[in-house]
């Protein structure tokens, strides 16, 4: 089954402890496309500008990911700029350069809309409204938003929100899109605004997933190195989507399994810059991983 | 099998978002042995002033604590008064007064001495080494530190350290201690001072166990109303190792199961001020959340 997803392609400049990369390749439609291609095919709508290096769209193109929905436009690529500390939990964005995203009004090609399994990455709900318009009766649809979101376009995202299936945030953003600090009480809230299931992302913390009358707490995974978290979010959205797309059910067991393979593939993305992890990765680590998590995690019943 | 714990009896002044408490019963070794006593016997050393509420005492011994080793001092009992934010996960200490703490030295009853299980709450590292001093070859021995005594009496803290099984701290202490910020380094680094285990506390995140090749990850149970965190981490630890003296095994599985009910534990503290909820706290309440921790965590093997 395929997944449709709208995100951004970027080119990224990255300075962590641990070294630096300029002009690297990025974005969230990148990482989620990049991480759900292991599970699944993907179609990927985008836009990038004429100065975007083709080796990147290769990349994508060897991943079997559809770039039919992938434009170029006139004027340059999307950029980012951004330092992390030693507490790698948060980006410091230095500089964010729109360029050819700032009138990116995303036309869905043909085959694109009859999509079953849909990915609103973090852009303008206006924007992610447009898409959804635009598919023909998908059969699950998530998103992620950010604070920028939150605050300045508020109703236009509680209106996105009503068709969401899942919304995948992170801590800090799902107390303020709730407005209560309490992560349960937030969480019940949020899932009044349409979403019936709520992945809260936590970081080096690993994640939450809310969902009818249950809660499900996975961590991440404890890495000797963090290399660069940037583009996490977006791979554990790919991981996670990528499984579900891949088994077509969503039971709550399987959306437990979704939530550990979005974990192990955020897992690896840190351990390096931009995709780089990604670029080598073998499904079968993928899968030793997973196991690694369930040895992380597992503790006996009281009963045994 | 019964263990011994040193630490704090103390009246503190706590300020929440949801309320305030005044002089109510607080201090490491009260959290500590009341979290235990549900598990097994506790021999509690520690020191009060002549000021110290009776009622707190009977309630220490309706809950079977052995308080011979509990001192009555000329002076007043030690006091502590912070308060939390929204944040609930670090408190903003506004006063300390040792009082008849400042000249505590422990002295353990003589039917103390051939204790099995240990546990050093967070006091002065000479304190503890001359406790553990006092002890005739325990089984196990478990300690809690902070930052204070990290930066202030290392030496002395690094040699209580070769005579300690399992290290309990936070995580901004494991770095610190550490001088390492990757959580997995610093464990290495730690477990070589001496502690065979490492249990990383992570407040609302839950809770990390570093031991011979392999980690634990447990969350921390996602509660509705968290009204008072203090004594938390010490709740945590007296399930802990209260869990463990209960069923006189150090097997990785048994660790892992006691690090759930410490959780657990912990999880009942917060819901009230004080030890207010441990009052009125059942042990089938216990084993009833441990099983909902186990619900919180589940995932399917790849396999099955």
């Amino acid at each position: 089954m395929s997944i449709l997803v709208v995100g951004s392609v970027a080119l990224d400049s990255v300075e962590t402890p641990f070294g630096k990369g300029e002009e690297i390749l990025g974005g969230s439609g990148t990482f989620f496309s990049t991480s759900a291609s292991f599970f699944t095919d993907v179609q990927l709508v985008a836009v990038v500008g004429e100065d975007f290096p083709p080796q990147h769209l290769e990349f994508l193109r060897q991943r079997a990911i559809d770039l039919s929905g992938v434009t170029t436009a006139p004027g340059r690529t999307f950029r980012w700029c951004g330092r992390y500390g030693f507490d790698l939990n948060e980006a410091q964005t230095l500089d964010t350069q729109l360029n050819v995203f700032a009138s990116f009004k995303p036309q869905l090609p043909p085959s694109y809309r009859d999509a079953d399994y849909v990915f609103l990455a973090n852009i303008d709900p206006e924007l992610q409204l447009e898409v959804l318009r635009q598919v023909v009766r998908p059969q699950l649809v998530a998103c992620d938003t950010m604070n920028f979101w939150i605050e300045g376009k508020r109703a236009a995202l509680l209106e996105t929100l009503k068709y969401v299936d899942v919304l995948l945030i992170n801590e800090g953003e799902a107390r303020q899109l709730a407005e209560e600090v309490n992560l349960v009480r937030a969480a019940a809230r949020i899932r009044s605004f349409g979403p019936k299931v709520l992945v809260i992302k936590q970081g080096e913390y690993g994640a939450l997933m809310f969902s009818e009358g249950a809660v499900f707490s996975a961590p991440a995974y404890p890495l000797e190195a963090v290399f660069d978290p940037t583009g996490a979010g977006d791979t554990f959205a790919g991981g996670f989507l990528g499984y579900l797309a891949s088994v077509r059910d969503l039971s709550t067991e399987t959306l437990r399994r979704a939530i550990v393979f979005g974990s192990v593939m955020a897992s690896f993305t840190v351990e390096a810059f931009s995709l780089d992890r990604l670029r080598s990765l073998e499904f079968a680590e993928v899968r030793e991983r997973y196991q690694r998590f369930r040895l992380l995690t597992a503790f006996g019943d009281l009963d045994d």
